[in-house]
């Protein structure tokens, strides 16, 4: 049984994220985690990669370090998974894939469009692979919904309403204290509020699903909450090459939603509508016939979405699931076998980031329309 | 027992909201359906009135005539409803309104901002009533929320989302001979598409429930079927005076939805969401606490809503009943008891021209604001 | 433009179901409320008599006087409507069928099965027609549903899960002077609790919908509120003639629940889903095919199930516009014209009351299984 | 960091439940699975351990040697896995359990209840623990549901539903070589069918939940697909200790519903809804009160479910999550450290194997009640 020798930057103790891309990584047995610089805090690196098993001459107090000595093994890591915040993508990113090894980066791509380039230029030039975890194109439905558009099903796409509510901000939480929201709402950590923590996730799900591109937004956007530096809130409009429209809200106010991403796209044959609420439900819906309700690895699906599934329809599958598929992906990719084409990559990210500083340049403009492809990003 | 004098302008056989104002009127037995214009058509008008036990001698060719003998019998009807297409709202109204008679039109107001001024000059100098039915604000639980944002249960408001979406406009059905289809997208009889159709509803509804009023907009309109002459979807951004933001989303191509009016208010405690699928229920939550689901005549809720029930809860009420709740607000006014005094009046349908006229300009140049109190019209 | 001449017995001020048969009878305008003996008190009478416009030399003291003066007029009343507590079904039915008038009366039939069997000798032996409003038989989709058992849509029956679950009587509400709650929970008046209350309207669901005939059932029945004296909760077990098992629970003391009646008939080719909660949708399964979402009026639907909507689909209709139905049907059916053949009629009732009877055999025998056919009854 | 050292009995390449459990295993990293007797044939014995890393020398042909040799070995197997068909769960948990090896075994305990005495007296006569994966105790919501229960949130328990519902047995799919279906039918190698296989979880989730006992129960058992050896549907009336009652519904011939096990408490106080549909959310509803949605790990509820969640509440989790909450559990009682004092032991497996029996006790006596402490099991 071979296993993807994987290392870790950020996500020690008391790290949201590091656990889930831990927990991924581990659920079908593809990655063994040797490596790790697991805080900037050297203490707190130690008992954290004690905690995980990481023997104590591969727990780093330094990325640099790590990238280094890593390379340089026999039994070096093959992969690094890099969970910092958003300004601290970049750096790492960059010594690994500069060392030849290759990076499965948490979204948005970097804190500012200077650091998301530099990443690029570095993946562009490096033999090693980078992938972005825009985890939600890991649910088998979503991979589904992708498929069907493509295929067809929906006929012309028309109109795209992406949602992701959440209500964790609705109060000033980073000045009680709170790790998570102290730098997450911190221009310099975060580079946005709620369009590049969530948003970029609606956007990257839109493209991914509809295979279609956005060629313009408009956006308007809101720091509700007193004392804020980022926004949590933003209207945005959008239009296709194809010719559809679409918009995405993004809140980190909406009082009442834990973390409601909600898709639905109208073609002029058919519609589909998935909500993160239970992920393994879709309504597909075809003109002048009855609505019918999708479940995952369920009756009169194709084969497509059944290669991500662990358990028969009808066992709910979720969140660290969703986000283990990518994680099988990257594995299969790896080790050279077949794997999953559309995974996200760097040019993901670019696009998250040509999303996020567009939003910012229209809002800035009273919410007049940005072009993608006359924006020098 | 008194019953109100009605007459009605328009819906002869086959016509779906003459229908729905005839049952409304009748469900609380608070009107009397005595006289009728109720087809340009001579002989649809006098065999649909025979239908409905209109006397013979009080089924009008003309609504002109209609208004002159009726304001003249001792009997005459004390109110009308008129229920004809868009372009024919004004002329009847006006000729109603300087008789005397108290005046129950369809939504929107007009087809035109000038048919809407008239409309409007006409009300301010008769001694008669104007109410336009906004039926969606009859809903106990549309009051409800309407009673519970006024007493601040939501504190400020911050984001208002609502859709209406439907889709029997998904093809082009106005070529195919449907009477419905073929007024309603004629930009002569309708004056606007979806926008005048449903998203009057849906601005309507927002500042019923918000009290809250929409300072500027901004609309990026399409017209998705080919050879249609007006709108059929439309993206809408709005900002109110209270800094709250929000979107509209109306469509009539948007497969799988029948007849979908969801509103969705967040405030910087609470938020209340509503979806016509199930008139029955809203969903309330309060920051940090489980959501609650309230029902109409629930258990929870203050006396306001149960002013407007007829079954228990856990008994569906639906469209008619809604509906019909205007009617029985409006024979209270009429009969001089206390009635609703929320009505939607011709303030509320010049506010409907406000948001069709400020789409079509918005739409016009490329989505830019319009200002609600500078603008002319 | 012809209307039914029609009568009222009980259903005076405070009445909940006297006023729903009146809008039920209203709603499209085919019956004219001309008669009552609305209340046992007669000053009651006759102010609930002035107050729904009925004329005072047709508001009687008694039901014995009414049945005698009304069938001596020659305009008097066609038909009457009964809506008195269970005991008080027989004595005024067999009147008004005895002097040739038609019978719409409120279910149970009786509350007690020697006034069932008067009654049914009454019917047998009068010329005028009886009809019990099992009201939920009306609704659209249930018709629907009775269709596409029928037709062979679910292949043949194997299990029918009926629930009809409220709270109402989870405390003892009988107590505090609450007027619905006394009568119906006194065995006297009432002859039952939830059985015949709720578990009737069940039963008799389960017979419309399948088509099927229970063959014998076994009852456990509660009375779970202290000091009750009729039983708050049953659990039913079902054999039908066809081999199909099924059960139907009943209860007045299911807090959270305000009116739940849910349906569910699985074939060995399909199943269907249908509650009450929302009337206007129902589930469709064909095995291994995905579920569909099918909606009054909606897509996919034969023409059956539209005769008896008023508005078009995604305009939700409810309990009032279901008990329409009946009352629309029963008009056709007396004023001669093709109506449905499904009304539920004397039989119905008859069934019920067996349903009745055996649940509070078997309970009294330990849930022991009463057969239908080898049943005195 | 400490891991249990696990081996596993069957769970050979294809089958389902294996999978499960070593996902379920290796999802919080506390097991380490190191020997396996996999397969009754040698050979996909040897492969299938392969495939999953272990060992050649620790891949074994018979569990009996298996069970000796690791006994033997001082870095040794600690726990073993046993997910065999149900026959075969006896001999290899009798065998561990003399070897002083815990034991963690799939359900229901055996095929017969002489397997199931001879495996309980085993278990007592041995120092090593025994666990049965009743896995649906594991769902965060579930044990707050307990919690809740327990701490009087409900009242007096009166009425409890239970549903547990599939269709992947409508057809005679064990006739077509489907190798799941050909062992769950067979009498021999299931012992039961539905009540068996999906029944058993429905009670053990009851009385889990509950703190009740159940008293006596009748049960209506059927075998509705032509040939099928084993029931496929069950229709059970329980009475609780308490005086509550209840029902559990167990079908495999459900068509549409794909793993419904649905679970509802009422009491006089206050009910709780939870459906494995989605099985992060649960409905709580007090008497007089709006209904509110509970989430797992959501706004309003204790620590309590908090402990069992590995991602915030909007982050469904799933099937796998809480199978794999029993195995974080087992692992804690298994280190000493304070684990859930609430883990399904062979006590409840002993339940469980009553509740068969007296399923079909009851059915061999045309339901008759079925007593739980005057039976001899």
């Amino acid at each position: 049984m071979r296993r993807i020798r994987l290392g870790m930057v950020g996500g020690g103790e008391g790290s949201f994220i590091g656990a889930v891309h831990r927990i991924a990584a581990r659920m079908d047995n593809q990655f063994e985690l040797l490596a790790g610089a697991l805080s900037s805090d050297g203490r707190r690196a130690g008992s954290s990669a004690a905690a995980l098993g990481i023997m104590a001459d591969r727990s780093y107090a330094s990325f640099e370090d790590m990238a280094r000595t890593e390379a340089a093994r026999d039994d070096g890591i093959e992969a690094v998974a890099i969970v910092t915040p958003n300004h601290l993508h970049a750096a790492p990113a960059i010594a690994f894939l500069n060392a030849g090894i290759h990076v499965i980066c948490d979204k948005p791509l970097a804190a500012t469009m200077a650091q998301a380039k530099a990443m690029k230029a570095a993946s562009d030039e490096s033999k090693a692979q980078f992938f972005l975890t825009h985890n939600y194109t890991g649910y088998p439905l979503i991979r589904q919904a992708r498929e069907m558009v493509a295929s067809g099903a929906l006929g012309s796409l028309r109109v795209a309403q992406v949602e992701y509510a959440q209500d964790w901000l609705a109060e000033p939480v980073e000045a009680t204290g709170n790790k998570q929201a102290s730098w997450r709402t911190d221009p310099a950590r975060a580079g946005a509020g709620a369009i590049g923590d969530i948003g970029t996730h609606a956007f990257n799900l839109l493209g991914f699903v509809s295979s279609d591109r956005v060629a313009s937004l408009a956006a308007d956007i809101q720091s509700f909450v007193d004392g804020r530096q980022v926004d949590d809130n933003a209207q945005i409009m959008l239009r296709f090459q194809s010719g559809a429209r679409g918009s995405i809200w993004a809140s980190q106010v909406a009082v009442g939603a834990e973390n409601r991403l909600h898709l639905r796209l109208y073609g002029d044959k058919a519609s589909l509508d998935w909500s993160h609420d239970n992920p393994n439900e879709m309504i597909f819906a075809r003109l002048g016939e009855p609505r019918q309700i999708l479940t995952r690895g369920g009756a009169g699906l194709g084969d497509g979405a059944d290669r991500w599934t662990r358990v028969p329809p009808g066992h709910p599958e979720g969140y660290l699931e969703g986000f283990a598929n990518l994680y099988q992906d990257i594995a299969s990719v790896l080790m050279g076998k077949a794997g999953y084409s559309e995974l996200p990559s760097i040019e993901a990210g670019m696009d998250g980031m040509w999303f996020i500083t567009a939003c910012q340049d229209s809002a800035r403009r009273d919410a007049a329309w940005v072009l993608r492809d006359s924006d020098a990003s």
